[in-house]
C-alpha cells in the first residue's frame, strides 16, 4: 500500500499507528516508543496522490471520512508526522509537486486587488456564526499572547492587543492605520483604551459590516472608522500603522508594494508593527491542503524573505519578536471550542466542512507545536530614533493607557 | 574638480562645506541650513579615484593629511554624507567598483582557516597598548549597551554582558563556548559572576595570552579556559554558545559552516546568542576603506543574509534585538578616549596610523548614527521550547546571578 510505504520511509522518530481496512494495525517510527495516536483507514490507502501530493491525499481522505482518528488525538498524530518531515527535510515523494509549486508561486500568489478580494471572501465571508463557534468574544482571528499558562483565550487576546499597543508606543490622538482590521477588535481597543484615531481597512464585506456596527455600539464611530480598501489604495499619512495576520495574504510578488505602503503612509517619526505567521525553515511552498481549501493565495514567509523586502523598502527594523508556541496554545483553544460546538457547525455547513475545519485547526496547531511555524512581530520605523534605544518600555510601562476622554479633535501629540 | 562635482551631485539634505587649496570655501546641500562642518583640502581634490572609489580616495587623503577638518567634527561631516547616500541609494560614480566588489565577494571573503588567522592578526594582534587607549578597562571591543544616557563606558559594557547572560538563560555549571572571545572579558564574567564553565576560542595570539593571564589572576583558570581554535575545529557539546562581534569576520561563504558549528555543538535544550554588526539596507559591499585598512575579510551582513543561513541550519530563531544607536554611543566614547590619548597612540605607531584610526572610529560612528549600520542580537536554539514563551525573563529576572561558589565540578543542571 502506498500509505504504508510512505509512512515506513518517513516516520523514524516518535511513533504512530494505522489500522488498515483488513483489520491489521501497523506501527511506524521508533519501535521503543508507544504510538501516540492511531489512524483508522477505511479507504484511500492506495490513492496515487499519496505519491505526488500526500498532503492533499490525506486531507481529502480525512474530509471524506475515509481516514478517522480512533485512538489519541489528531494533533499528536500530525505532530509526529511534521516533526519527522522537519527534522530531515523530507519532501517525501512530493518533491516534484513542491518544485512545481515553487515555480508557480508568483502566479498562485499574484494577488492583484480583484483577486485579493476573492481570496478574502473565500475565507472571511464565511458565516460570522462559524467564527463565534471557536474564536473569543472579540473575534480576534490571530495568534493570542499567553503571558502565563491557564489564562482564558479572552485574556490572552487582550494581552496580545496590549503588547501591540506597547510596541506602537501609542499616545492619545495618534492617527492609526490598521491594515487588515478583521472584525475591528484591535481598532476598537486602540481607539477606546488608548485614545487613538483609527482607520481600519479590510476586503471582507462581512468584516466591514460588523466592525462598523461594533464601533457604533461602543460609541466609538468617530474614532474607529472602517473602509473596504486594499492596502495599495490607502491615502494619507499616519502616526502609527499596524497590520496583524494580513501579511500572510499579500503574496511574495507584492511584498515590495506592501512595505512601500507602510513607508509612504507612515509619519517621519512614526512606528509600524507587522504581525505575521512565518516559517522557521527556508522558503517553501504553502501546504497544498491549506492553499486549496483554507487560504487561497496565502503564503507563510521565512524571515529571510520578509527582510529582503524590508531592506529594499528603506524602513528601519527596530525589533523582531518570535512567538514560538503562542499560536499552538491559541489553536488548541480554538479547536477545543470548535469541537465542543461541532453540532452547531455541522448545522451551519455539513460534516465534510467540519472535518475540513478540524483538520485545518489541528494541522496548524501541530506545525506550531513542532516549531515549523512561528509568528514574527516586526517593529518598523522610518528613523533610527523613532523607538527608544532599549526595550525596557515594553516591560516597564511608565503609565496606564490614557482614557478615551483624552480624545482630541484637533492637533496631534508629537513625541 | 572631481570632489566638487561629486559633492554637488550627492549632498541634497543637510549641509557641509569644503575649503579648497585656492582658499575658496564652497557649501554643499540644502542652502537654508548652515554647514555642520568644513573640510580643508590641501591636495587630492582631483584624484581620479574620486570617480570610481570615493571612499578610498577620501580615506587616503585624510590619512595623508591632504584632507583635514577645520570647523565642526568629522562625525558630523560624515553623517551628512552617509545620510545622503542612504536616503537616495546613491552609489556615486562608484557603481562600477561596487558591482565588481559584489562579484568578488566570495573571493574577498573566502576566509579559510589560514586566511582567517591572518585577517585576525592584522587587526587584533595590534599592540595591546593601543586598545588600552580607547577601550574600557575590560577591553570589550564590541558594542556596549546604554540603558540610560550618561553612564560610563565601563557600566555600559557591564550592562552588555549582563544582557547577554540573560539571553543565554545562564545557570551555574553550564558549559559555555565563546566563539571569538577577544581578551576574555565576557568569558571571565560568565564564569566569575554566573558560575559557568567557559571555553573561549580566538585566533589572536595576543588575545589568547592576555585572556589566560587574566583568568589566572582572577583565580578562574579552571572555569574560563582559552584556546587558539578556529570555530570550524571546535570539539564537544555545550549548554550555551555565545559569539560577540565575531560573525563580521566569517564571510558569507562560510555562514553555513558557522551556524552548523552552533547547531552541532549545542546541547538539545541549549541556547545560543550571536551578536553581530549588521546593515539596515540590502546586502552590499563592505566599505572599501574598512576592507583595505581595518578589517580585511570582514563583512557587514543584512539580516536577510543571516536568516538565509539560519533557516538552512535548522536552528530555531527565538529573538532578534536590533541595537540601533548603542554602537554610535560606544564609538563616540571610544573616539573621545582615543583623541585624548592621541600623543600616546602616535608614539606607538605614527601620525598616519592615528589619522586612519580616527577616521575608522568616526566613520563607523556616523554610519550607526544615520542608521545604515545596526547591531543584531540573534537568540537561537535547537528546540522551540528551549527559551521561555515570553521575553519577560529578560526584564524581570527572578533572582540575582549565582555566586561563583556554586561552581559544580560534576553534573549539569538541566532546566
Amino acid at each position: 500500500m502506498l500509505l504504508d510505504a510512505l509512512l515506513k520511509r518517513l516516520i523514524q522518530d516518535g511513533g504512530i499507528a494505522v489500522r488498515y481496512p483488513d483489520g491489521t494495525t501497523r506501527r511506524y517510527g521508533d519501535p521503543t516508543v508507544a504510538p501516540v495516536a492511531t489512524l483508522a483507514v477505511k479507504a484511500g490507502a492506495n490513492d496515487p496522490r499519496i505519491l505526488y501530493d500526500p498532503s492533499i491525499a490525506f486531507a481529502e481522505a480525512y474530509m471524506d471520512g475515509k481516514f478517522t482518528m480512533v485512538e489519541g488525538d489528531l494533533v499528536a498524530f500530525l505532530s509526529v508526522v511534521l516533526e519527522n518531515i522537519e527534522r530531515r527535510g523530507f519532501s517525501g515523494t512530493a518533491g516534484l509537486t513542491n518544485t512545481l509549486r515553487r515555480w508557480l508561486r508568483p502566479i498562485e500568489q499574484f494577488n492583484r486587488i480583484t483577486r485579493a478580494r476573492a481570496n478574502v471572501a473565500h475565507h472571511y465571508d464565511l458565516s460570522g456564526a462559524l467564527y463565534d463557534l471557536f474564536l473569543d468574544d472579540d473575534r480576534q482571528y490571530s495568534c493570542a499572547y499567553w503571558p502565563k499558562p491557564g489564562i482564558s483565550l479572552e485574556a490572552a487576546q487582550a494581552a496580545k492587543k496590549q503588547i501591540i499597543a506597547g510596541k506602537l508606543l501609542l499616545r492619545p490622538g495618534h492617527r492609526v492605520l490598521d491594515i487588515g482590521c478583521g472584525w475591528g477588535g484591535l481598532a476598537l481597543d486602540l481607539a477606546g483604551l488608548y485614545g487613538a484615531d483609527v482607520t481600519g481597512i479590510t476586503l471582507s464585506t462581512e468584516q466591514l459590516t460588523l466592525a462598523r456596527q461594533r464601533a457604533e455600539a461602543a460609541g466609538l464611530a468617530e474614532h474607529a472608522r472602517f473602509a473596504l480598501t486594499d492596502y495599495r489604495e490607502v491615502q494619507g499619512r499616519f502616526d502609527r500603522i499596524v497590520s496583524v495576520g494580513m501579511f500572510e495574504h499579500v503574496g511574495v510578488t507584492f511584498y515590495d508594494a506592501y512595505f512601500a505602503t507602510i513607508r509612504d503612509h507612515l509619519a517621519d517619526d512614526g512606528v509600524a508593527l507587522v504581525h505575521t505567521i512565518g516559517r522557521s525553515g527556508p522558503p517553501g511552498p504553502t501546504n497544498s491542503f491549506i492553499a486549496k481549501y483554507i487560504f487561497p493565495g496565502g503564503y507563510t514567509p521565512s524571515l529571510s524573505e520578509v527582510m529582503d523586502a524590508v531592506e529594499r523598502s528603506g524602513l528601519v527594523l527596530c525589533d523582531v519578536e518570535v512567538w514560538r508556541l503562542h499560536y499552538a496554545e491559541t489553536l488548541k483553544e480554538w479547536r477545543r471550542r470548535f469541537l465542543a460546538n461541532w453540532d452547531k457547525a455541522e448545522a451551519l455547513y455539513d460534516l465534510r466542512f467540519c472535518r475540513m475545519w478540524d483538520l485545518y485547526l489541528a494541522s496548524c496547531e501541530a506545525s506550531f507545536r513542532t516549531g515549523g511555524q512561528v509568528v514574527f512581530q516586526l517593529q518598523l520605523s522610518r528613523r533610527s530614533d523613532a523607538v527608544p534605544m532599549t526595550r525596557d518600555y515594553l516591560y516597564h510601562p511608565r503609565a496606564e493607557p490614557a482614557a478615551p476622554a483624552e480624545h482630541r479633535t484637533s492637533g496631534r501629540r508629537r513625541a
